[in-house]
């Protein structure tokens, strides 16, 4: 295992570092503690994730104009402490409250139930959504029921440009529970990623085989297969994912292929294309889309697939503009 | 070796056909030729680059306001056909003149050279660029002289925004010049990539070393040592880049970290808190940044750091406005 790191003990404070030295303009790093916050505040419900790092550029990379109010990294793989995410709350409400768009993870969920009860003490409203958009597995290591994977950067998106155009606390909360009932993901991984504290692979990957399924930390998926094509990936995944809902001949879609960390970019075009072909011969419409590399997990090679039912509103708050290190797009 | 395709012979077609489904409101595939140009085409100068695929985003990635007009693809790290550029120069050039960036790179220089000589046949003017800002090696595999790489990222961007402000065709070359004559960059390798038509990596490298001053197809570098810290891996190439130059105490820099296409981001954000370090200590100013996978070596994992001396005008130009997949701010 060989990484472009220092001490293991200083990863996640030397990126926080490194992040806040690109994009000064953007956000800045809390004093004391590993949160990243927006440079200018905003008077508007505050909207904060949160998570393990080794996924970026979820979340710091989401943090700015449009998109998210703060966000509280942990170490690799693991949650982020109450005490990050109350004061990221502090820090970023305004008197119009706290939104937490939480991954569905055992530790993020208590951490985060946590840091709501420690804020609610202190007077601040504080409201909570899980995000559980993984139709791979029921439950996995760190989770009971599904995972929150891919559709969480769409839900930041789209929740965070309601919230900066002015909707209330209640507001967001409901659009953000209408995205998760609306979004559905699986992933799947060609190799494994690794985890610096432990120094090697987190699985062991025949050099013929890949997992479907795979959770974004390397949990198990539904199974281990011989290498297939893109467009067998495509049929697999996507099959599962529109199923579920299910999605429906005639529906607008945002398609979201993304990448885990090491898989190059003109693969994830290739998956793109397979998916486009694959839902169009369902009849389903494609009105929006994001390809690349945004909720990874270290160096992991593969993909996830990620639909999102859209309806005017959401459409419309996709388009809005986003000012975050990772992705920017209007004024 | 895994990856994310189909057919061997029709990755570079599949992925230009994601990438067009994908960013139809910004580029457009032209018809029977490998040739990705900006969706509208616009009264100026046309800046053209191309190149072997397998380096994505760059270039296609870098089409549209602000940055190129065409970026004529390659199969996997081979040159595109004079036929391409050719055909690419004909779509842009509105009369005001073709500008070729190119890199240098035999087989490129020799087809951007034909493709000017038929160019000049037809009455359109050109001028070529030849951009060679890596320092690690004087002559590589496919190279006389100093290779093309990370530099040629940031003379796309601050070119394509002069050509778009209305400079012209001698203007938008001298620029050029002027910018690969202040730039310097130096790459390094963890792990190899993997050609698809080749079936195996490139090279081996043992678990436990590193390839300091790689190029971006695998060549060779400067040596091969026992892996180093993030700190380490800094110190020995950006001490190589500023002496090139040499940047000297006050000079303002655009200093760019990117990552060969299978490195986790989280890391190099700590190789741009170690550059900025590292650079401060010089008292050399750092004055713009940019961190992430911009010019790739298909799943290599490892980095390249860059710096281009600004000044006043090329500060403002990296300011202008940008719209392409891959780089976007401004209005």
């Amino acid at each position: 295992m060989k990484k472009l790191v220092n001490k293991i003990d200083d990863i996640v404070t030397e990126a926080l570092a490194g992040m806040k030295a690109a994009h000064g303009d953007l956000i800045k790093v809390l004093p004391n503690v590993k949160v990243i916050v927006r440079s200018a505040p905003a008077c508007k419900v505050a909207v904060i994730s949160g998570g393990g790092s080794g996924h970026e550029p979820m979340h710091g990379g989401f943090v700015g104009y449009g998109m998210l109010d703060a966000a509280c990294p942990g170490e690799i793989f693991t949650s982020p402490t109450p005490e990050q995410m109350y004061e990221a709350a502090k820090a970023a409400d305004s008197g119009k409250g706290v939104l937490f768009l939480v991954k569905n993870y055992t530790g993020d969920v208590l951490n985060f139930q946590m840091a709501a009860d420690m804020l609610a003490g202190d007077g601040i409203k504080v409201e909570q959504v899980i995000i559980n958009d993984d139709v791979a597995v029921k439950d996995s290591t760190w989770t009971a029921g599904r995972r929150g994977v891919g559709g969480t950067v769409l839900i930041e998106k789209i929740v965070g440009a309601y919230a900066e155009a002015g909707a209330t606390l209640d507001e967001v909360k409901e659009l953000s529970e209408h995205c998760n009932a609306n979004v559905r993901t699986m992933g799947m991984a060609l190799t494994s990623c690794a985890v610096p504290a432990a120094g090697k692979p987190t699985f062991d990957l025949p050099d013929d085989e890949v997992e479907l399924g795979i959770g974004i930390h390397g949990e198990p998926g539904r199974q281990r297969v011989k290498a297939m094509t893109a467009k067998e990936v495509v049929d697999y995944m996507a099959t599962a994912v529109v199923d579920d809902l299910p999605f429906q001949k005639d529906d607008e879609v945002l398609a979201f292929v993304n990448g885990m960390g090491g898989t190059p970019l003109i693969e994830l075009y290739i998956v793109y294309d397979a998916l486009v072909n694959f839902l169009g011969g369902k009849g389903i419409k494609v009105a929006r889309s994001l390809v690349g590399n945004y909720i990874t997990s270290l160096e992991m090679q593969g993909c996830s697939i990620t639909l999102l039912k859209l309806c005017s509103k959401t459409k419309a708050l996709w388009d809005y503009p986003v000012h975050t290190p990772a992705l920017r797009w209007g004024r």
